[in-house]
C-alpha cells in the first residue's frame, strides 16, 4: 500500500491555515488568482498567480492579516455542487485555475465537487475554496503564534514549464508557539552544522574554481574519514564472503545499450567521443561493468553466489543550479556491491546485507532505521524494464523476507528502480530530519539483458538474478548527512585527528614528544600543537577543530608520566596515567564506541 | 652526457651485417633504393624502398644470399670524398636517399663524408655504403649461423609520414649460433609467459567487447593482487609521513589550461562537453588536481612538506591499434604521490622516495635497479615549460643527490618530462628484457603555474616546488611486466590464492574443512578443491593455477594432524604438522619472502 498522509489534528490545522493564507492574500490583492494549497510536513503552502510580484517584505503584512482572520474566528461550511454549477460559480469569481481543476475532475468521471466556505461570527461568507475537506471546526483553534511565513518559490502550474509560473508561499505551522520555536531552532541548528561550512572549518574537503562545481577534492583529513568508514564496510563484507573487483570508469556505449541505461539516462551521462570517433560514456553506475566480470567465464552453480564489492566513482551530468555541497555532486564514490546468485539464494544474501546495514548504521550512531519496500507502479508499467510476472515474483520474495525478519515496514508503490524492487532504509538525524540511506535492490532484468547464467546440477544453463547493495551509497551524500548529524564532532574511532598534544610551555616539549611517539606507535592519530602559541589559543584551536581529546602536558604530567585529558565533547578535564589513556583509547577505537571512556 | 652506444665487437658485427643485408637485397632486387641501417640491441635493421613489395617468404632467399656473402669473405675499405664528389657518386648510383643525407650533412657544415666499400678476395668492389665506420675486418668474422631475419615493418623516411614509406627488415644477430639460439628461446619464452594469456589462464583480469578495448576489468583474484601490492606501497609511504587524498577524475578545462596540459596533451585527452555546454576533460594525470588541495588554504613553512598519495585512475585517448594487453591501455591506475615542499627539502624527500623504490622493487624480486637521470635537451628548449635557469638549478639538485647516494647512474639528455627533470629506474626481467619502472620527478613549473607558496619564517610568501613520485607507476603496465617476470608464479605473500586444500577422497572432507577453517582464521587465502573430481585432476588444476602450496589431505594427514604440502614451484612434496605449516606460512607472508619455506 502506498503511504498516505494521516488526517490528524495537525493536518487539519495546516490545511485550514492554507485557506487562511489564501483568504488573506485575496483580501490584500483581490485580483490574485488562487490555485491549490496543501498541508506539508512542516506546515503548508499555497500557489498564487499575482498581478504584481510580491516579496519577502510583504510577509509581515500577510501574517498580520492571517492573525486577524484567525483571532476573529470563522467556521467551515461545505457545499456540494454539480460540475456545471461549480464551473459557473468559479467563472463568476474569475478564478480560471479552479475552473480547470473542476473540468479535469469531470473528465475523470466526477459528477459533483465540494466548495468549502468560511463563515464569520456574523454569518457572512469571507472566503470559498474548492476542497476535499479535513479542517478545524473554527479558525480560532489555530494558534495565531504557531505559524510563520518562511519563503517564496517559483512553481509552474501543474508542474508544467509551458504553463503559468506561479508564486508559492511556504508557511511553517505547528500546534503551539513552542512547536514553531523548536522548528525554527532546528533550522538555525541545521544552518550552524551545514556540512559545507563544517567541511571547510574542519579541513575535510574543498572545491576548486579550476576543477569546477560539483567535483569535491578530499583533503588528508577527509580522506582518512572516508577510508575508515569504507574499511569498516569492507570488514563487514569480507566476513560475509565478498571479493573486491576493479573496473574502468568509462565504457563503449554498447554496454549501456545492452543494460538499458543508454535509453533511460542519456541526459545524465557524460558523453565522450574518442579521437577515432567511438562513442564512450562515463559510468553513472557500476552494475553493467560488474556483469562483464561475471560473464567473463561460464560459471557453475558451485561458483555461486559471486559477490563483487568495489568502492568506485560514478558520474552524472547534473545541472549547475542543482548542485549542493556534497549532497548533489557530479562525481560521487559508491561503496557498491553486486551479488550474482540463484533465485533460491536471494533470501540468504538479502539478509546478510541487511545485517551489514544494521551493524554499520547502528555503529556510526544511526539507530532504528525505518524500512520501506519500494515497489513498482502497475499503472505506469512503461517506466520499468521486464515483465509484470517477473516483477510480481521478485516483489513477493522481498516482502516475504522482510516479513520473516520481523520488523515493521511500509510499502511504497512507484518507488522501485526501473530494473527491480528494493528495500530502502530511512534514518532520522540528531535534529529530526529524515534521510533515505542504504538500499538493497533485487534485479531480475539485468541478468536477462546480459544473458547471465550458471550451469545447474543438471548441466543446463539457468538464468541467475542480481542484488545491488550499497551500504553508504554515495559516500559524498552519506558524508553530508553524517557530518551534520554529528555536527563535526566525530566519535573517536572516526575522528581524523584523535588526540591533540599540547605542551604547556617550551620546557614540556620533550615529554610531549615522547607522548606523541608512544601514541603514534600504537596507531593513534595525533596532531602536535607546539608551544609557539599561547596555551589558551591552542586549547581553543583544538576545540574548534573538534579533536576528541586534548592532552595538556605540564610539569605535573611530566613528573607523574600522566596526561591531563580535556574531553572536547564533555568539556571535562581529568588526570590519568599515560598507560591508562593509551589502553582506553585503543579499546574505544577497536570497539568503535560512540562515546569516549575518559572525561 | 647522453648515453652513447658502446662500439664493441658485437656492435661491429651487427653493423657489418647491415651492410651484408643491403648488399644481398641489391643483388636480388637491383632497383631497390637503400637508406640507413643501424645496429640495435638484438641485431640490426635496414630501411629500403623496394620497387615491388617483399614478404616473409623472401626471408630464406635473402638469408641464403647473406650467408654466401659472408662465407666468401670481403673486407671494408674506407674512402673520403668531398661533398661534391660524394653527391656525384650517389647520383651516379641512382640512390637519392644517400644524396639527401649528404646534402643535409653539408648544411650542417661537413665538408667531407666517408664511403665504405666492400671488396672481395679477388679485389673486386661488391657494395658501397655511406657510413661512419665501426666494422669487422673481414665479413668472414661474422658467424653465418648467428643471425636470422625476424620481421618486416613499415617505416617512414626520416620518420615523416609525408615522405616515402619504406620497408624495414629486422635481423637478430649474435656472436655465435648459441647466442642466437638463446635469444630465440627467450622470445619463445616471452610468448609462453605473455601476460595477456596468463591473465586469462589465472583469472586475473578480463576484457569485454561491450566495455571496449584498452579498458581492463579486474577479477577478484587480480584485484587481490593489485591491492596487496598497493597496500605494500602505502605501508612504505605511511611510514614516511604521507597522507592519502581523494580527487575527482574529471575537471573543467581551466585546470589544464593553467597547468599546461591542455596545450601539450589535447590530442590524448578524453574530452567531455556537459549538457550545459561546459568543457571538461578526464584526467590524464593527477598533479594538477593535487595542487588544488594544497592551494585550498595558505600553508605555513611549518606545514611543509605536504605529502599527498593516491591510487587513482588516469585516462588517455589511445588509438585502438596502439593498445596492447595491460601494457598500453585507455584507463590505468597510478599509485601516485606528490610532495609539496621547499627547495631545501627536496633532497630529503627524494631520498625517502628512493628508499621506497629500492625496498619495493627488491621485495617483489627486481634487484639492482639501474638509475638514469632524465634531463632536458637545451637544443629543443621549446618542448619544455619554464626557463633555462630553473632547469639548470633543478637538474643540479638531482645530480647532487644521485651522487651523494653513491650508486652508478647515467644521464640522458632529452628524456625529461616537459615540466621538470626526473630520476628513472630501469630493471631487467627474468628473461633479460629491460623495463623502465619507477620514476621520481622534480617539478619547478607547476608551482609557478598555480602560484603555490608557503609563508616563510619572515612572514613572506615563498615559491615552493613539487615532487612527483609514482612507485609502480601505471599499475596495469607494472603488472604486465611483473606477471611475465614471474611467469604467473607469484611469491606466497602476493599469490591471490596461497593454498589449495585437496582432500584425497570423500572421507577426508571433514578434516579438510577443519584445515580450511584454521587457515582462513589466520588470514591465509585458500581455495577448496572438493573431491568430486579425481585427485590427479585436482592436483593438475592447482598446478595450472600456480597456487604456491597444494595441501593433500588423506588418512595419514588426518591421523597425524598433518598436511602433505606439494610445493608447486619446486614440485617437492613434504609432510609437516598443520601447526608448522601455518607458522611458516604466516612468517613467509609477513616477511614478504620471495621463496617459500616448505618443500
Amino acid at each position: 500500500m502506498m503511504s498516505q498522509p494521516v488526517i490528524d489534528d495537525l493536518y487539519k490545522l495546516r490545511h485550514s491555515l492554507a485557506h487562511v493564507l489564501a483568504q488573506a492574500v485575496l483580501k490584500l490583492w483581490p485580483d490574485t488568482k488562487i490555485t491549490i494549497g496543501p498541508p506539508i510536513d512542516t506546515g503548508c503552502y499555497y500557489d498564487f498567480l499575482f498581478a504584481k510580484p510580491i516579496s519577502d517584505e510583504d510577509f509581515k503584512t500577510i501574517e498580520k492579516e492571517m492573525r486577524g482572520i484567525i483571532n476573529r474566528g470563522q467556521t467551515f461550511e461545505s457545499q456540494r455542487l454539480s460540475i456545471k454549477d461549480a464551473v459557473a460559480f468559479w467563472k463568476g469569481k474569475d478564478q480560471q485555475f479552479k475552473v480547470e481543476l473542476i473540468e479535469d475532475l469531470a473528465t475523470k468521471g466526477e459528477t459533483e465537487v465540494t466548495n468549502y466556505r468560511n463563515v464569520d461570527a456574523d454569518g457572512n461568507e469571507t472566503f470559498v475554496d474548492l476542497c476535499k475537506g479535513g479542517h478545524v471546526e473554527n479558525l480560532k483553534e489555530i494558534p495565531a503564534d504557531g505559524f510563520k511565513i518562511m519563503s517564496l518559490a517559483g512553481a509552474y502550474w501543474r508542474g508544467d514549464e509551458k504553463r503559468d509560473q506561479l508564486t508559492r508561499i511556504y508557511v511553517a505551522a505547528f500546534a503551539s508557539k513552542d512547536g514553531l520555536k523548536a522548528h525554527l531552532e532546528m533550522l538555525e541548528e541545521a544552518k550552524r552544522r551545514d556540512h559545507r561550512k563544517l567541511g571547510v572549518q574542519l579541513d575535510l574537503f574543498t572545491f576548486s574554481e579550476l576543477v569546477g562545481p560539483g567535483l569535491p577534492l578530499w583533503t588528508p583529513k577527509g580522506t582518512m574519514l572516508r577510508n575508515v568508514l569504507d574499511d569498516f564496510v569492507w570488514e563487514l563484507r569480507e566476513a560475509r564472503g565478498y571479493d573486491r573487483v576493479t573496473i574502468p570508469h568509462i565504457t563503449k556505449k554498447e554496454l549501456y545499450e545492452t543494460s538499458g541505461h543508454w535509453q533511460k539516462f542519456a541526459d545524465q551521462l557524460f558523453h565522450i567521443t574518442t579521437r577515432e570517433g567511438h562513442e564512450f560514456a562515463m559510468k553513472p553506475m557500476n552494475c553493467p561493468h560488474h556483469t562483464q566480470i561475471y560473464a567473463s567465464r561460464q560459471r557453475s552453480y558451485k561458483d555461486l553466489p559471486q559477490r563483487y564489492a568495489e568502492t568506485t566513482t560514478c558520474y552524472r551530468d547534473e545541472q549547475t543550479g542543482e548542485l549542493h555541497g556534497l549532497s548533489r555532486v557530479r562525481a560521487f564514490s559508491q561503496d557498491d556491491a553486486h551479488v550474482f546468485c540463484r533465485m533460491e539464494q536471494v533470501k540468504d544474501e538479502f539478509l546478510k546485507i541487511w545485517d551489514i546495514v544494521d551493524t554499520f548504521y547502528s555503529t556510526v550512531g544511526f539507530k532504528d532505521l525505518e524500512v520501506r519496500l519500494s515497489l513498482h507502479d502497475p499503472e505506469n508499467f512503461e517506466k520499468y524494464l521486464g515483465t509484470p510476472a517477473l516483477w510480481k515474483n521478485a516483489e513477493n520474495s522481498i516482502r516475504e523476507l522482510a516479513t520473516d525478519r520481523g520488523i515493521p515496514f511500509v510499502e511504497d508503490i512507484g518507488e522501485a528502480a526501473f530494473y527491480g524492487p528494493k528495500v530502502d532504509f530511512i534514518t532520522k538525524d540528531s535534529i529530526g530530519r529524515e534521510w533515505q540511506v542504504a538500499t538493497i535492490q533485487l534485479d531480475i532484468n539485468m541478468p536477462e539483458n546480459f544473458d547471465l547464467t550458471c550451469i545447474n546440477e543438471k548441466g543446463n544453463k539457468e538464468r541467475i538474478v542480481m542484488i545491488h547493495a550499497a551500504i553508504m551509497g554515495s559516500i559524498e551524500r552519506f558524508f553530508s548527512i553524517y557530518l551534520e548529524h554529528v555536527a563535526g564532532m566525530f566519535p573517536l574511532w572516526l575522528a581524523p585527528v584523535q588526540v591533540a598534544i599540547v605542551p604547556v610551555a617550551d620546557v614540556h616539549e620533550e615529554y610531549a614528544k615522547i607522548v606523541e611517539t608512544k601514541l603514534k606507535a600504537v596507531g593513534i592519530r595525533t596532531e602536535y600543537y607546539d608551544s609557539s602559541e599561547s596555551l589558551g589559543k591552542r586549547v581553543r584551536d583544538g576545540e574548534k577543530s573538534k579533536i576528541p581529546y586534548l592532552l595538556v602536558l605540564g610539569d605535573k604530567e611530566k613528573d607523574s608520566e600522566g596526561v591531563a585529558v580535556r574531553n572536547v565533547k564533555t568539556k571535562e578535564q581529568v588526570e590519568v596515567s599515560l598507560k591508562e589513556f593509551i589502553e582506553k583509547t585503543i579499546r574505544d577505537v577497536a570497539e568503535r564506541n560512540l562515546e569516549t571512556s575518559i572525561g
